[in-house]
Parts: structure tokens; C-alpha cells; sequence
């Protein structure tokens, strides 16, 4: 009996279905029986609790507060700022009947808390001593879907969403800004994924913020996942909302606000850029198993040798898992695990306890250790972190190499039409050429990097004087 | 300038007066804006983040894994277990409209998650290899409701909920008592709140349980609240959801189910038993802040000493917060941390740094304490251990005093007429008595509790034969 990986379709071959299948096999999550919806499995939440974890820690020590706003949102409050509702009124989930009766005023779904938070925020902020007010909610929203696409998109999703308003802009840029480290954070040193910092376009900006700030990382199929986003909002809702204090100088202002968040579709691109014709392949630092320890036979004496590695592990705090189960083979259960992405497996038999000695194989490059069982614990958690690096070195190599320029509008179509990818290039800023570039090719401009350098360019499109490359690419 | 404290009615004379302005004016939480609902403001979801802390600990540590599964139940799922829509179908919150069009089937809002989750435990299960399932998520669920009691009382509330699937009822049984046996040392230990722990009467247990498990803890104004349920389903919903698995003996049989919920109302109620006219007391281990230290004068050797001081507890693990605001004297100050309920406070002057001592006054009873400041952690650590135990004893006292014989149907008509509180009373267990008694005197039985020991007794209402002393209550 082997695992059932002939269900696994080739990753190189069909992204999509190799997608859809290896999260499901893998047990990390199912659909939902409403249209849009998924079911978070153990395994694949544990590794949303891991990210918490991790970015929680960051809110925390920033002096951002925890804390929680109602689900459900008057219709009359969306309504307050202009683009907002504009922006989110075709993706609304609207309750329109309450303990059996039909409601006067409807409710809405939160798609996003930015209009009942600064609600809340008007009626507290009264004089320049009240603020900052740094505020962060882990919670669901909805933005309706019909078809679901497992983590990436789907009607409902968990995420975090940091909502802060300050005296000043420079202070709110600062909160816009050390938001987007913390989330750099994640991807890189926690999920492995490289990617762009960049500013949106105008088009692309969250709606309702002056700026958005993006983090873009790379799928394998060349399509660009926008990973996570931190909005400057400026005073766009604290006056729809009358958002006011009375500063030290005595006069009234309306304060500046930011908001920011990273949602479970950054499990999805975890997923994806690092899985292998195999399955997945889960950076150490994230895995919910690290590392998982086979008993070659079901006998007493290798069992306990087992057991003894996975303590001496557990007491380092690694996290690990013995299988045990007696009614799969040693072929199923290495196939399974390689499947379910864990980073390290040890396999423990007659052999190993007579030379004291196992072997441990490495799930991201197939490679073999030979380890001295009394060396256990030093040399598998540096092991894990040489994991945690190849990854993201593959990643980044991966990214380097389909990031590419485009000198001409040509080339620009050439690329999008075959390998797809990060582009770039020159552009205006005119909404037109974005939209006439959409339209052409799908690629959208999808961020400014921040650090890219000011030069005297001309538009890919019209010709006309461009200051900054942009990265174009085209987006799930 | 003093705080606010005139605002506050006295708890002794309007218990819900007074719970309602000290929830507002020590910013735990605010009304939302849709009826019905609540904010969780930082420093009441600090609360509810402490409780799950421990929570998910134990949660974990028995093998149960946390999970996440929609907010969404298709009507027709929900509509599966009998008892279970009829029970629940009064307080839905329904959308009906999505992505801009009316949904072909309505969308029930999550009142609780056993029908959406069986629905998928019956595509997962399908031997006794599978066997247990031991799922929990942390969520909201939505439960109609027009008047908000902060806490007690909301249309939405966060809770986390325990599901569970076993080969055997008395594996299943385990899990319902081991549930409520977690629960039990939130209250105790954490919450320190005592209460009965028992079985439900068939009118009051969970629509669609077998039997329910409740702990039952009583209010100020001798009003028993519902704390936290733990329920066996039987059957109940394997049957209807078809979950079946094939038993080692080959046969098709159907799953054994609990279900285990422990929501934000805890809050409420520790918030109602241990605070007093000056505000709240929070039992140390759940507090936000454990310790305030209050520097007498804003000057650098003092702001320095207190600084060293919260260092150092910090560093053993206290929860330490300094009040430097400027803008507030230091009787304010103390008005305002009392209020807010803080277990301990510490207040530093140019006295203490001269003698190397400071005060440190109890927020449990008030008693001072003359502490050297070489010895702080130590000390602090004891004395908040204290207060913890104190809290315990003086609820238990309340709890004791108020919990009553009825020897005749007339006493108990009189206590429930004024001083209210607890009643032991044997019960046939015929619900026309029950709905008699709920009628007439407006208390209902709360529990049978397990310890209750056999007799040979007659029904308080209709004397017939009864074995066992219930306890009553007018509940929440």
C-alpha cells in the first residue's frame, strides 16, 4: 500500500489542480457547503496559529493593543466614506432578517472594520491625550465569492486588521510603514517568501486610502499575489466620521489614521511557492510538525528509541510527532508525510539503535544525514534552519529570475504571453495606459518598490515621461 | 480633580446600574452600533485573551486541536436536527442577499457550529482508525438579542466551542466530563468563581443533547447564571448527518458526540461577583494589569525607582503597568485604578526611596502593606496569590449563605419573592412542576448536581415521589 499521491497531479504540469489537491490530501482544509466557503483542517490551522503567534508577539511589543468590533455593520455607516462603499458594495454579505423578524436598517457582514471602528474611534478620542490609539483585531471578514479558491480566495477569511490614528501624518506614516516590517517579517523569515515593497497605484489603492503600501511575492505559474497591504488613510475617514481632538495647541484637528492587515491567503502562497511534485514543503519555522520520527518496525525496543529522540526533541522545543499507527506501511507513511510537507523525517530501526546512529532526510532537497543519536538535538535544529535558508534561497531565486525588464511595449506582451512573471518598467501613472495594459495583458502595475530610484524614463505605453520603474505582473 | 467615581452608582443599592456605568468608565467595552451588540475594548479583550491563554492550554494539552469552520450554515444544514432548529430558529440573524444578488438559499449566521460541523465530520470519518475527532475553534457565533448586557447578554459573542466524535458513549462521556473539568478550574482557579456543577433538566438542557453538563455560579443579586455547558449529543446528530464508521468488528456504526462551550459572558459574571461600590476586582490571575505603581511626584529619582521596580516584576512574570501621566493628580489616579480594579498598588515618593520601602495597597480589602523594596517580587508575587485566594473565599461565603433549603413549596415562594439566591429542593423532574415553579416564582431548575446523593424525598410542588435535592435559581 502506498499513499495515494497518484491522485497528486504534477505541480509543473497543472498548478491549479496540483493546488487544489495537495491541500485537500494534506488535510489542511475542505470546502464549505455554502458557495465560497472552506473549512480551516487541524493541520492547516495550526499553521495560521503559528503566524499569530509570531505577528501577535510583534502588535504586542509596537504597544498596539488587542481588541474586538462587532461582525455586523449598519448599512447607514458603510455608506459614510464615498470610495469605500463604492469599493466594497459588489462583494457585501447583507443580513436583512434578525430573530425572525425583517430588520429596519440592514446589516452588513464586515467585509473590513475600517467605518465601525472609527465610529467607536469618534466617541473616544476627545483631546491630544487620548491619542495615540494603536488598535488590532484577529477576526473573519467576508467578501463574497463565488467560486473558492482554498486560502487564496474564498467568501470568508481569518486575518488580522491593526487600526491606528494618531496626531500627526509623520506619526501615522511611521505606524503605515512599521507595519509593513513586521508583515516582511512573516514572509521572509517565517514563510520563506521573498517579494516587492511597494507603493500601489491609484487604481490598485485600498478604497478609501491615500496610499497603500504592498507586499508582492511570486507564484509559480508568474502570477503576482498580493500578500498583504498597510493604508496610509490620511484624514479620509476621520472626517466622514468627525474624527476630532483638541490638540495641545488647543485647536480642534482631525487625526490621522492607518490600517493594515495580513489574512490566511498567506498560507495559500506559502503553499504553492514551495511545494514540489511530491507535496508540500513547509518552511521549519512555520510547520506545525517539524519533524517526524518512524519506528522502521513496531517492536519495544525501537519504540522506545523513538520516543526517547521526540522527548529530548520536545524539550528543545521542537515540535515532533512519532507515528505509530500499525496499519500503514513504512512506504505510505514516508509518502504521506512527504506530502504533508515536514520538513525533517527520521526513520528509527534494529540498525539505528545498534550503531546509534539514524538517518535523517531532508523534505526540501531529498537530501541524507547520518546522525549520532547523542548529537540529536543540536544538529536537527541546525538542520531545520539550513531548510528554513534553502528555501528561501530557492524562492528567491526563483523570484530573481522571473522578475525581468521590459524595454519595449513588444516585449512587455511577449513575456506576459509566455512565462509571465514579474515585469520592469517604465510607466506614466496615467490610469488610461494601466487600464489599456489590463486589457491587453492582464498585467497590472502591481507596486512601486520603495526603494526604486528616480529616473528619466518614458511610459511603456504612450511614450510619455516616467519617472520610476514599476513592477507589473499579473494578479490572482 | 478626582475621577469620575461620582458616576458610578453603588453597587449594593443598583446592581445593574452600577455593572453598566463601571463596564463603560473602566473601558472594558462600549455598545456597538447595531442593536444588540458590544466592542471589546482593549482592556476587557485582555481579559477574554487570558482566559483563552489558559484555556487553549488545557484544550491542547488533551489532544483536542483547534480548527476553523465558515460563519455560514446553509439553511437546509441547520434545518437537519429537529430539535435543534427549533430551538435556535427564534434568535438567527439570516443574509439573504450576497455579492449584490438575493442567495437562492439564505445563509444562517452561526449560532453555534454542530450543524455545519457534522456536515463535514461525515464526509472525514469513515473508520475507527478516524476515530476520536477532537475539534475546537474559537469564534464568533450569533445569538439574536434587542437589549445588550454588556458581556452577559449580546447579540454576537466570542466563546471557543469543543466538538468531538468517539467510537463509544463512554469514550464520549470522558470528553463531557473532562470539558467541564477544564472549565471548572477557569472558574475556580482564574475567574475565582465558585458554582454547582450538574445536569440540566430535560426543559433547559442544549437543543438536540442528550444531556447537558452546566456550571451554574450565582450574582450579586441572587440571580444564577449559566456559565458554561458541556453536552453529550448521543446520537442525536451522528443520525441525521449520517456520520458512520465501519468498528473493528466491521460494522457500520454511528459516531458518539459531544459538544463543550465556554463564551465571553464569563466576563460578565466575574466582573458582577467581585467587584464592589468603588469599582472592580480583578482576580489577580487574569488581570491585565496585576500592579500599578504610581510615582507621587513626576520627578527623575522617583520615576527611576518605579521604573526598576516594574522591571524587576516584569522580569518574574507580573504584569506591571507605571502611571506617568502628568495631567492627573495622584489621588485621580488611585480613584481611577480602583475603579479599574487592579489586584495591587504601589505608590513611590521621595519617603520610600529615603527609607527603601514602599506601600502597597490591596485592592481585594484595602489593607496596606509596608513592603522593603529589596524584597518586592517576592512579596508581591505572595500577596497577589492572596488577594487570588481571598476573592475565591469571600464568593464562596456569598455563594454559601445563598444557597438555601426549601423544605415547603411556601419557603421557597418567600425566598424567591426577596432574598432570592440558590434553592435545594427536591423535584419529581416532571416538567408541568417545572413550568409551574418558573411561573409562579420565576426560577427554574438549574442542576442536579453531580454529587447529589439519592434520598427518598417528595416534590416540592406536587409531592410526589422525588430523589433528588435540585437546585434552583432565577437564571439570567
Amino acid at each position: 500500500m502506498t499513499f495515494e499521491k497518484k491522485n497528486l497531479p504534477k505541480k509543473s504540469e497543472n498548478l491549479a489542480n496540483w493546488y487544489n489537491r495537495v491541500v485537500l490530501l494534506a488535510e489542511l482544509a475542505d470546502y464549505g457547503p455554502a458557495k465560497g466557503t472552506m473549512v480551516f483542517r487541524p493541520y492547516g490551522y495550526a499553521l495560521w496559529e503559528n503566524i499569530q503567534k509570531e505577528l501577535d508577539q510583534d502588535i504586542k511589543a509596537k504597544g498596539v493593543k488587542n481588541a474586538y468590533f462587532p461582525l455586523f455593520i449598519p448599512e447607514s455607516l458603510i455608506k459614510k466614506e464615498r470610495e469605500h462603499v463604492e469599493g466594497f458594495a459588489p462583494e457585501l454579505a447583507i443580513v436583512t432578517i434578525g430573530g425572525g423578524e425583517e430588520l429596519k436598517e440592514k446589516l452588513i457582514v464586515r467585509p473590513t472594520s475600517e467605518t465601525i471602528m472609527y465610529h467607536m474611534y469618534a466617541k473616544w478620542i476627545e483631546s491630544w491625550r487620548d491619542l495615540p490609539i494603536l488598535i488590532n483585531q484577529w477576526n473573519n471578514v467576508v467578501r463574497w465569492e463565488k467560486r473558492t479558491y482554498l486560502f487564496l480566495r474564498t467568501s470568508e477569511f481569518l486575518w488580522q486588521e491593526g487600526h491606528t490614528a494618531h496626531a500627526t501624518h509623520e506619526e501615522a506614516l511611521e505606524m503605515v510603514y512599521w507595519a509593513m516590517s513586521a508583515y516582511e517579517k512573516i514572509y521572509r523569515e517565517l514563510l520563506a517568501m521573498p517579494g516587492f515593497v511597494g507603493r500601489k497605484s491609484e487604481t490598485e489603492k485600498f478604497a478609501g486610502a491615500i496610499t497603500t503600501i504592498t507586499y508582492e511575492t511570486l507564484m509559480p505559474e508568474g502570477k503576482a499575489l498580493q500578500s498583504c497591504t498597510s493604508h496610509d488613510l490620511g484624514q479620509n475617514f476621520s472626517k466622514p466620521f468627525d474624527i476630532k481632538f483638541l490638540s495641545k495647541e488647543g485647536k480642534q484637528e482631525y487625526v490621522w489614521q492607518t490600517s493594515w492587515g495580513l489574512s490566511t491567503r498567506a498560507i495559500g502562497g506559502m503553499l504553492m511557492v514551495h511545494g514540489d511534485n511530491s507535496g508540500l514543503r513547509l518552511p521549519p519555522r512555520v510547520a506545525p510538525i517539524q519533524i517526524v520520527v518512524l519506528p522502521v518496525k513496531m517492536e519495544t525496543d525501537i519504540l522506545q528509541t523513538c520516543d526517547q529522540i521526540a522527548a529530548e526533541l520536545k524539550n528543545q522545543g521542537v515540535r515532533v510527532l512519532v507515528d505509530t499507527r500499525d496499519d500503514e506501511t513504512l512506504g505510505f507513511k514516508i509518502n504521506k508525510w512527504e506530502l504533508k510537507g515536514v520538513p525533517l523525517r527520521i526513520e528509527i530501526g534494529p540498525q539505528e539503535i545498534k550503531t546509534q546512529k539514524f538517518r535523517a532526510v531532508r523534505r526540501d532537497n531529498g537530501e541524507k544525514l547520518e546522525i549520532p543519536i547523542s548529537e540529536t538535538a543540536p544538529r536537527v535544529k541546525e538542520i531545520l534552519e539550513n531548510i528554513q535558508t534553502n528555501l528561501y534561497q530557492q524562492a528567491e531565486i526563483f523570484l530573481q529570475e522571473n522578475t525581468r525588464e521590459a524595454k519595449t511595449y513588444e516585449d512587455f506582451k511577449e513575456i506576459m504571453r509566455t512565462t509571465k512573471g514579474f515585469i520592469r518598467a517604465f510607466w506614466c501613472e496615467n490610469p488610461e495606459c494601466e487600464a489599456k495594459i489590463k486589457a491587453e495583458t492582464k498585467a497590472t502595475p502591481r507596486c512601486l518598490p520603495l526603494n526604486a530610484k528616480e529616473e528619466k524614463g518614458q511610459c511603456l505605453l504612450c511614450g510619455g515621461p516616467a519617472k520610476y520603474k514599476w513592477i507589473f505582473g499579473q494578479s490572482y
